[in-house]
């Protein structure tokens, strides 16, 4: 099998902050967006999605329903509790919610799933002829030597032997594509945390992947083939590395978002130290206050963002 | 980074019919099943799942939720639109639903999504003492040089580069596992095939990429860097290689339930011919019969193996 890194080519954009995609096919096509049950065929959605300035994706319908009702609530486009309705209904792939310039969509769990969400996304953004946008991913994680409920900004997602890079196969050829996230945008979102002061944030690099388990040398999967000193030794080693924390989806995410020229971020709330645990053991209250970190945060930045006092 | 096969070790197993873990610390612990909302903590789960004998696996909580009211009716269990709890309420990672010895399960969309289900699912049916278990994954996929609607049953799962292994990487070593699906499972559910006389049925190979887009060398993605003379190409390599179908979970489904000692199959519904084109073009109603045959495949199979009149 052959390797090669991925360049862009053919890019479509009509000014810098606009959104790339490498597909001269999707400039012509009449585009189903399969998966969020909406298309060009039966939706306007530059009507619908043109003032989009923020997407924020999250693996839960639930949570992402719960974050677009309470920067509702916080940017004063909503009353408190008020219901809005899920612009993908007529199918749980995926849901959807917007506020003003805030679309949410919840993306499921792991890379296959986020994959699909982002091809869809952004052919929507291209679409909808949106520019400017920045797209964060919230969510938790396991934080290596961190206490739970820190906030991690990752820097770099990396893959399970600690490389920042994402191989994709395609036409049966290895495309390594790069897994940087923007810069800029860890700064401001870093900023904002500490204006807050209300919990403990770093920037770090993320360990991604593919699966919970024994990808993430947990003990307690269905199959393991190594000791509790073997997992040690390799999370040690990953902090070494300068990871901080392990998810499923930023490996596939930043090179996705990099491609279409879109300014990214991944912010995610630690619910363990897997050096210590693989079992969750904190309490159903706690773990929903650790959930809602991320959101407070990056909802404080796009209020920031927007002009708003935070 | 080293190559290795993977062998089983520590297999626990109480006779050659229960479910097998390689796991020595989970006959130990309390076991958290963290995405199913349940656990040995909080649940009886030899009194609620010691009885499965059947487990149907399937994306969408809809669909799974589908499935068991009809087959409740169909083996005379409930009556028909009777309202079955979600045994996994409180989460939306995943649904289950459970009628008579029949569980079903959703796993979300690609390889990541469902390894966590199924790692929660072996751990589950051990811990119940579930004996003689049969798990079928029932879906929609491309059908390559097939007429959509037509069902395919997976021989062996292949990777983009039509080899029947699924790589994982563990401790940063790439683990190498068989795809291979049980032969006697797949004659026994294509005689009820023959039986029923509806579908055109085959048995064939699986290609199971990461993702949906650039991975099944679809035009109509945000990124391609392939000709559709590249696709064309690719795809007829892939049938030349006994390849009919494409979808993206059967490489680790198959491993992992090999891995457990459980019998295992994949009942797929072709819903367009990637040969021909990208986007699904079939009405909503033809769309929702393609979904409905692997079920009703499934359920017949279900109904005579449990001894009844199908």
């Amino acid at each position: 099998m052959t390797t090669q890194e991925k360049k862009p080519g053919n890019l479509r954009c009509s000014d810098e902050h606009s959104i790339h995609l490498s597909n001269p096919n999707i400039t012509e096509m009449k585009n189903i967006l399969y998966h969020f049950n909406c298309g060009t065929k039966t939706h306007d959605l530059q009507a619908m999605f043109g003032d989009v300035k923020f997407v924020c994706v999250e693996g839960s319908p639930a949570q992402i329903k719960a974050f677009i009702s309470y920067l509702g609530e916080e940017l004063r486009l909503a009353p408190p509790g008020m219901d809005r309705a899920n612009i993908c209904e007529g199918t749980d792939f995926y849901a959807m919610y917007k506020i003003g310039p805030v679309l949410s969509v919840s993306h499921g769990m792991g890379v296959s799933s986020i994959g699909i969400m982002l091809h869809e996304l952004i052919k929507l953004l291209y679409k909808a002829k949106c520019s400017n946008v920045v797209v964060i991913h919230i969510g938790v994680c396991g934080g290596i030597g961190l206490e739970s409920g820190s906030e991690v900004l990752t820097r770099k997602a990396r893959d399970s032997c600690f490389k920042p890079k994402f191989e994709q196969i395609v036409l049966g050829k290895c495309i390594v594509q790069s897994t940087e996230l923007s810069d800029d945008l860890n700064q401001e979102i870093m900023a904002c945390a500490k204006k807050m002061n209300e919990f403990n944030t770093i920037t770090g690099n993320t360990m991604c992947p593919l699966d919970f388990y024994e990808g993430q040398v947990r003990l307690d999967g269905a199959f393991r083939s190594y000791t509790d000193e073997d997992k040690q030794e390799f999370l040690q080693a990953a902090y070494d590395a300068g990871i901080r924390n392990i998810e499923v989806e930023s490996s596939i995410f930043a090179p996705m978002c990099g491609a279409s020229g879109i300014k990214a971020a991944v912010v995610s709330a630690t619910l363990l130290n897997p050096l210590r645990e693989d079992q969750v053991s904190s309490s159903r209250e706690v773990l929903v206050e650790y959930q809602k970190k991320p959101q407070k945060l990056v909802g404080y930045f796009i209020k920031r963002s927007l002009g708003g006092k935070a």
